[in-house]
């Protein structure tokens, strides 16, 4: 592996938080670190997925002396409806996230909290969904397709929209596998009814439909809060920022913005500059005000408006343990209830905002659209008073900081590639430059890094090493999400020096493009995203997703999200590889049915790979777009 | 306790099973009652509800060494968590059943294969949502009927309809405790978000969301699922019928139907009947043909044809092992997979048929609307054709059976209400009746006896005791499901001989009314009707329904549907017993929140109370129904 110098790596990262953790063992604070340890081994049965108690005739374990719960349901059957109801928890999160997104677009209006700030992509989407637009006042519009938004959700007939979307070839497959999803909640509930006590135990009837619940929030829930979140903050183009927990600024009033949902943090970051507040904070005692973020709120409001990034999931007991964070304000998922007894250690104010995630030792301020700026304000407010709270003895922020370039949404991207377009002889707005790189061998193909972090797996050492592995070896990487942020925090998306370490070809496209190798492509829900952009290539291309070379990797994984995403990754035709496997190894037959060349791979032309050596699992996915390539004569 | 020589006892019923039980021994096949064996002692964190896998950091357990799982959650969190998600499975099932029940009526026509048996039903509900029906033709109005139901399940804004049926001042408790049941399948997704790692851990929040999601089961998804399965296939009234194995006939071709969904199974009752079918049975050797049923289809066809009732849920297995099963066809629900392994060891077909429920070991016809017809006759068919099948040596069927009545819907008890009515006095089609005997004192109050078997309590003993507790004492008793089952088995609901053992007010009552004192009001989605006539009772009699000497019993329940069930009694205003743990004595918050006074009771005026010793649960029940007399000062 080369050197890179430049980039922080795990290693000092580490002795970063080791720096926190000796505040933690002064103020008597629990940790993840700890508990880990508190909760090791796992549950033999709860990590193969073996134990049923989907009723109260049980819980019931399997075992080769008990080879079948009460009801007579099989391993086979125990586990794939486990996996299926962690699927449904996902897509049920996901999507009720873009739900909520829908609901705000419902009550925008001029001058109001929340506004149009890109009526064309608003305008764009109407279009594709059959709605009338000339003459129509944009907020009219824009109400209009909330509504439709909305009853995707809950439509008794027909499937999503959005489908329509993929490929024709992709949607024939759904169609054959019969997993074209229809209303979003409705695959949540039948997925439900499926796992009941009595009701499926076939493993395959379950595996279908856990594609089907997957698809229901990629190309249904997760694509309507990326694509109107664009529609009311800005769709994403690139934008300077920074990244790791340095960027929080002792003398400053630190609010740190962490969770899912941009309709607050929006808000939070709006009222942090306002001039009134900062001048309010010097009143205090400090030099201004810095937001900063953790987890996909940091991600949604730095694709936006470069707010630095402090951390990933990992690292949300960091920011506190800093000492020097007044506020941290979350809203929606992943969000460790930790944070309760931790912040109770320092002055910092834990604020929840979200009737979907209360939590114990918190302060709670409902927010809502119609009194998002009262709440936000309030919220800014109360951070800056507590400035003075501090307990400088405490205080110790990390040093480490690094330089990225984030904001890269399918239209971004697009603008980046007709930069490099031939004006004479290329179409503009296609990924057709791309495709030359790929096709010519420049760029041997693509990796999609998302997902979290996940103790079983060395905090960030699997997105960063894995990273490094494809940018040498020519691959580019789109990631989204925790992956993300690991990238930016190790300097992987510093817009100069990351592409010194590429591979000859890479390095040549990112230095022609003036594009970072490691391009962040927003949030959790944004791997929509990378669905948009996969279908884009395979039709510009001429040829079927799966051909494509470029393959999904969440190699850290830990959220039931994270499954649904592996499901419509996968159903979209994009082979995916985990570094942590989803309570499904009690199942040969599950594990045939993910990982086998005659399960889901027959149904939608890609499954899943799972390898706990991560090393190993680098070079299965280069090995997988090599063989893209060859099959392709390329 | 009196003489009950005329009803059959549990111990007979046992001996009637372990006679089966020697044919499951020939022919080696397993049943529950080893599997119990195998699987005891159950887990301890699963039956406290303190494992958590709802990320794949863990799983994690909490032990007094380990309080907090990785995130940091603690034991009230994760046992209200998964209660949470409990709930939402058993709501999503219920209300999945109504929702195809909507789509079925959808399909209704003219002559078609499902058609309006109930039009002035249809019309009344049709008002009621205040659709126009004048010069409306019926299936017009069906299907515009059917298009605002399936909405219910997904509508953006506003709650569920028939919310509007409870007394006002429930639907205020409701908006004060903020439960009222939004769109069902909502309730569901928002459920699993909720639950979802790093969302709520406040244990209050989620034990909220668990009563509106079973809110929107009992006053949404189930309350459609009943309505509207009266309006196309009558709203049942009271009718004579058979109990237990013995129903089953030796020289017949025995088709026994199971599960939940009165779609399948109305069809193969029609076709069971049909001469052609009829002589096709008797060309093949057999007398005629018996459809006998299992579990809730069986009381969907027992209440609108005194179809007889073979067995509850515990039973499904002896049905086969009679060695006299030519088929048996089931929908979806509580269908125990090990039917597939056993069927295999008889000549029984073990036809499944709905996408829901896709069982390994069994013939998939695929059942729908639109080919009902064709699916339900080759069912009937295939079960004749297997006539010749059976190996005489291991034909052996119980003789016990016992008379029922069966059939007392709402409009059925009104109906009964309006013959002791005074005609000079009284209004008719109220319960001013009944209101006025347990007004005096000739009844004292009313046990609705609903739920599950469960191997964890002697199965039907409680079910069969508290009932015959509650009769003693001049407590009338309403059931349906597996309840209703236990019950009918018994002899409870003989006509006749069942009110010779009640305390002698009720016998009066019962003999003036001409009733039994155990009233079947059906299946578990008809849970509704129960809270429909509480509510009629409470408006009818102007006292809150939690004034009404009223309580609900699920002293064996098993499933996630039981709990949705327990969540929306609750929720209605009427403490309910159970017989065992909802696995949530993990956490004494939890614990608190659903048992004690200043939890869940605070907000709906009911809570749950927990007793697994039978005996001590009916003396509570008594206590209560007791102690809300003597609040009402009567």
């Amino acid at each position: 592996m080369k050197d890179w110098a430049f980039t922080t790596t795990v290693e000092e990262m580490e002795a970063a938080t080791n720096a926190l953790l000796e505040t933690a063992n002064k103020v008597g604070a629990d940790t993840w670190q700890k508990r880990v340890k508190d909760q090791t081994p796992h549950c033999g049965f709860g990590e193969a997925g073996t134990c049923c108690r989907i009723c109260s005739m049980g819980p019931c374990r399997i075992t080769p002396k008990s080879p079948r719960g009460i009801c007579g349901c099989d391993v086979h059957g125990i586990v794939a409806r486990n996996y299926l109801i962690f699927t449904a928890g996902g897509a049920a999160t996901h999507s009720d996230h873009g739900r909520e997104i829908m609901h705000t677009l419902h009550q925008t209006r001029e001058g109001g909290n929340y506004q149009v700030k890109d009526p064309e992509k608003l305008i764009r989407i109407a279009k594709e969904w059959g709605v009338e637009t000339e003459g129509k006042d944009i907020y009219d519009l824009a109400h209009e397709i909330a509504e439709i938004g909305l009853l995707e959700y809950g439509k008794p007939f027909g499937t999503q929209r959005f489908c329509e979307r993929a490929p024709e070839y992709t949607q024939k497959l759904w169609e054959a596998a019969d997993i074209t999803p229809r209303a979003i909640d409705r695959e949540v509930s039948q997925s439900m009814h499926m796992t009941h006590m009595g009701c499926s135990s076939l493993a395959e009837a379950l595996i279908r439909q856990a594609l089907r619940a997957g698809l229901s929030d990629g190309w249904g829930g997760s694509m309507m809060g990326t694509e109107f979140s664009d529609v009311m903050f800005g769709t994403p183009r690139p934008i300077d920022t920074e990244a790791n927990i340095g960027v929080m600024e002792k003398d400053n009033v630190n609010i740190v913005v962490h969770g899912h949902d941009p309709s607050l943090s929006e808000m939070v970051v709006y009222f942090a500059n306002d001039p009134e507040m900062i001048a309010y904070a010097k009143e205090m005692g400090a030099k201004g005000i810095t937001v900063s973020g953790v987890c996909c709120t940091s991600n949604e409001v730095t694709m936006r408006h470069g707010i630095p990034m402090a951390g990933n999931y990992l690292n949300q007991e960091n920011v506190v343990l800093t000492g020097a964070c007044e506020a941290i304000v979350v809203d929606v998922q992943c969000i460790f209830p930790a944070l309760g007894p931790l912040s109770k250690c320092f002055h910092t104010k834990f604020i929840t905002t979200s009737p979907i995630a209360r939590i114990p030792d918190s302060e709670f301020i409902q927010f809502s659209a119609e009194t998002a700026d009262v709440s936000a304000k309030a919220i800014v407010k109360m951070a800056i008073e507590n400035f003075k709270n501090r307990n400088p003895e405490l205080v110790h922020i990390p040093s480490q900081k690094q330089k990225a370039r984030v904001g890269y949404s399918v239209e971004a991207i697009k603008g980046v590639l007709d930069t490099v377009a031939n004006s004479q002889l290329d179409e503009f707005g296609t990924t057709k430059p791309l495709i030359e790189c790929v096709h010519s061998g420049v760029i041997r193909g693509a990796v999609a890094m998302v997902g979290c972090n996940n103790p079983k797996v060395r905090p960030d050492t699997a997105h960063i090493n894995l990273m490094k592995k494809m940018l040498e070896n020519d691959i580019i990487v789109i990631t989204t999400g925790c992956s993300a942020q690991a990238a930016a925090k190790a300097g992987l998306m510093d817009p100069v020096q990351a592409r010194e370490y590429c591979g000859a070809g890479l390095k040549r496209v990112c230095e022609l493009a003036n594009i970072p190798p490691v391009l962040h492509m927003g949030s959790c829900v944004d791997i929509s995203r990378m669905m948009i952009l996969a279908s884009d290539i395979a039709k510009d291309w001429g040829i079927n997703i799966s051909q494509v070379p470029v393959v999904g990797c969440a190699p850290e994984w830990m959220s039931e999200k994270a499954v649904s995403i592996g499901n419509y990754v996968v159903a979209t035709g994009i082979e995916t590889f985990l570094g942590v496997d989803p309570y499904s190894k009690g199942s040969d037959e599950v594990t045939r049915l993910l990982q086998g060349e005659d399960g889901i791979k027959e149904w939608v032309e890609a499954k899943f790979v799972v390898d706990t050596d991560i090393e190993s699992l680098g070079d299965k996915m280069i090995a997988c777009i090599e063989a893209k390539r060859e099959a392709l004569g390329i």
